[in-house]
């Protein structure tokens, strides 16, 4: 037996009981969300209709540091947290490096993601609120998969407009949704009045994620007793994710480890949000110099390509402006495999941390590199990525070698959010080699930054 | 926060590191394997040929209570154990039963099953062997993945004869094999005489576990450096999956708990088999009266409705003959969704036990009620289970509901042995009401009993 310990299983008596509220610790707040109709600040109240009470008050929380765990929230995440914090002996010894890789891995639960840490959080809300139900959108199915769980748990309805061709694509996702008691709409819909027109322009539509995140708050805002819960981009969302970095550095204590470098993928943020919390908040106060790395899809890159602008945070413009790093909310990444990093903005938070130079790395990762370290991952140490996690896979490969190069000796975290057992199709095509490359042009890109000057200018801001 | 945890995580440093020989408590050991060309009990090296000639040892071996686990299979059991011991505190709650209930959760790993404890012993002793690979079958595929990575993991070459018509149905099941580097091929083939015949019959075969067995047998033994693995009925696969049992009973004691029942779902063994080796020891010698409990499929009733006799066991009468409870080698079992219990005999060491009453209980559930079960079980506790696993998950819920009816308090223990991820399309049928109870009529079971006559008078037994 080796005498250091492959997995830190943290005791539940100990749990985490708090989130780490990182905008407490930041130099400077990321700029406030607009109303697209006045380029206003966004008061409160305009989202108590949206969302649930709880959320909309941790949305604009820049004062708590550490906001409480509700019991009821504790109650459920005992059923899947804490989650392992694991060494990655068997891929050190093939890549022959002087590093150090940790994972922490989020994909233990049924719905295979970080994504319930938030799910458990929203529902839990939308209890304690009274409320009969929620509204949610799913693209590729994590984010659908985990309320449905919440929802089943806490006993609240779930409408789920899952874009119609991930729900063709993926029908096993959606019996797993049917089956925690959720009700799966494809979308565009015609049910809602989005989706009606969606559908008159268009009957064949395969829809969008646009197009059904505007179906969910339709549907929330029109129904009594149903708010909209979203499951990335978001300061709450990003809030309820910290637990993931508060028990990796519990756990990364216990062995006597501080990473010099922190992974995670990068689509809406939820993911790399969630694992550098806390150590942000040393970086930010001088007390270590642990760097920090996004791994985005080249397919979609937002902080290595995108514009640093206000944007509406989906395709639809039913929502408000944020200050965030964008591709421009008209651009339409291409079909990857990794649906959970498709989306053409980042995380406000996020974003503005990158800005200021606190992350300092984003890498653009290709999808077939993606799954050749997801591979190389799975035969090694077990476990069978997702792709979005593939992308932080690639990246710790990448800095374990640059260690190497160096003669450094290193330690590395990254989030290993989730797993691929649903994505098969996905690992079929890499097997077979299907799958290609999406780098989107210049002039691809030109297309969605015109969006963004036209907001700018409507909105009363620098033009970008 | 309830003071009592929901879940046991053993430390690494004290994992078990033995495997329990259950058969060394036995007040009689089980009938001899029998040669059925010779009708004599059946030589260890005639097995060499076959198996590595580390399982064939352990196949034989009645003596050693503790079998150490070599340091190269703890090195990849680290990977994924120990699995936790988990209380369903929100299922006892909805039964409103007095009676607590645990189980031990297996399917955490990407195999998602059990199955991985016997395919990472039986790996390592092909790779301390020397051989180049291993050889094997799958039908619901659990086996065949925990085989793939665990020969992934240690290096050598594996070749999977799926059942066609489970990998038509479970492509994906398939896809994860080929991920971890197994060649997969459909069975019947073209590539092995018993396979050539197969199709020569019948081109449009479906094909079956027992000539997919057949079909790895060949391959085996005519491949230099390549042996055959089973992942059910043997001595040698119960006692890896002894760990389970070993595992649980320490992680009940740290609770200061000890189970009135113990359950397993039961196909070929490996399940309850793994589950209740030393809670067995004690019952054995007196110490306790722990009750056991066989949950069986009604559509393949080996338990409840079959006869203990010797026989064949594999369809394609390529394998030793051994006594145990069986519905006859020829008896064809519906085609269930728990591909993983449709097997028409039953471990020689569990039917042994069963038939001296040791196991107190075999129950047979049909399918719909399994996966009722299952579905209670998914919302309340967050896991969703494989359909093998959710017969344990019926027979537990009816024994914590009798615990109730007598107002008696109870600790039931169950093996939660895997998952349901791959197994979408069966839940499907349960929530649009496709689903079909199976259950055999005498007739048709008539059919097996008459092949076991035969092989009575052949090899010189007593009729049954």
């Amino acid at each position: 037996m080796k005498k250091e310990p492959y997995r830190v299983n943290l005791p539940e008596s100990g749990m985490v009981d708090y989130w780490y509220n990182v905008r407490v610790d930041m130099k400077e707040r990321h700029d406030p969300y607009l109303n697209p109709g006045t380029g206003k600040p966004l008061k409160k109240e305009e989202l108590l209709p949206v969302f649930c009470a709880q959320s909309v008050e941790q949305e604009y929380n820049e004062t708590d540091r550490h906001i409480s765990i509700p019991g009821g929230v504790m109650d459920y995440y005992r059923t899947f947290r804490p989650s392992p914090l694991v060494r990655a002996f068997n891929l050190e010894r093939e890549l022959d490096t002087p590093a150090k890789i940790f994972f922490k891995f989020e994909g233990g639960n049924t719905s295979g993601s970080h994504k319930l840490n938030s799910a458990a959080a929203q529902a839990f809300f939308a209890k304690e609120q009274g409320l009969k139900g929620l509204a949610t959108e799913t693209g590729a199915g994590q984010w659908g998969t985990a309320l449905s769980m919440a929802c089943a748990f806490y006993g609240l309805d779930l409408t789920v407009f899952m874009v119609k061709i991930s729900a063709q694509q993926k029908p096993y996702r959606r019996e797993v949704m049917r089956t925690y008691g959720a009700e799966v709409i494809e979308s565009p819909s015609p049910f809602t009045g989005v989706g009606k027109r969606m559908l008159a322009r268009d009957p064949e539509s395969g829809g969008s994620l646009g197009c059904a995140i505007s179906e969910a708050v339709e549907r929330a805002v029109s129904t009594s007793g149903v708010r909209y819960a979203l499951g990335s981009v978001l300061n709450h969302v990003l809030l309820h994710q910290a637990v993931i970095g508060s028990e990796a550095k519990r756990a990364m204590e216990q062995l006597g480890e501080y990473p010099d470098v922190v992974i995670g993928c990068a689509g809406g943020g939820s993911n790399l949000g969630g694992i550098l919390c806390e150590y942000m908040a040393e970086r930010l106060s001088g007390k270590s110099k642990v760097r920090f790395v996004a791994a985005e899809p080249s397919s979609c890159p937002s902080l290595t390509r995108g514009k640093y602008a206000y944007d509406f945070c989906d395709m639809g413009h039913v929502t408000p402006l944020a200050k965030m790093y964008t591709l421009g909310s008209g651009f339409l990444p291409s079909p990857i495999h990794a649906g959970g990093l498709r989306y053409h903005g980042m995380s406000p938070v996020l974003s503005k941390l990158y800005h200021d130079g606190y992350i300092d790395k984003a890498v653009a990762v290709p999808q077939n590199a993606a799954f050749a370290a997801a591979k190389h991952f799975a035969r090694a140490e077990g476990i069978l990525p997702a792709p979005e996690s593939a992308h932080a896979i690639a990246a710790a490969i990448d800095e374990a070698m640059a260690f190497k190069e160096r003669g450094e000796r290193g330690v590395i975290l990254f989030n290993l959010s989730g797993t691929g057992y649903f994505d098969m199709a996905a690992y079929a095509a890499y097997n077979e080699g299907r799958l290609t490359d999406h780098i989107p042009s210049d002039g691809e890109l030109e297309q969605g930054f015109a969006g963004l000057r036209e907001i700018a200018a409507n909105a009363g801001q620098e033009s970008v």
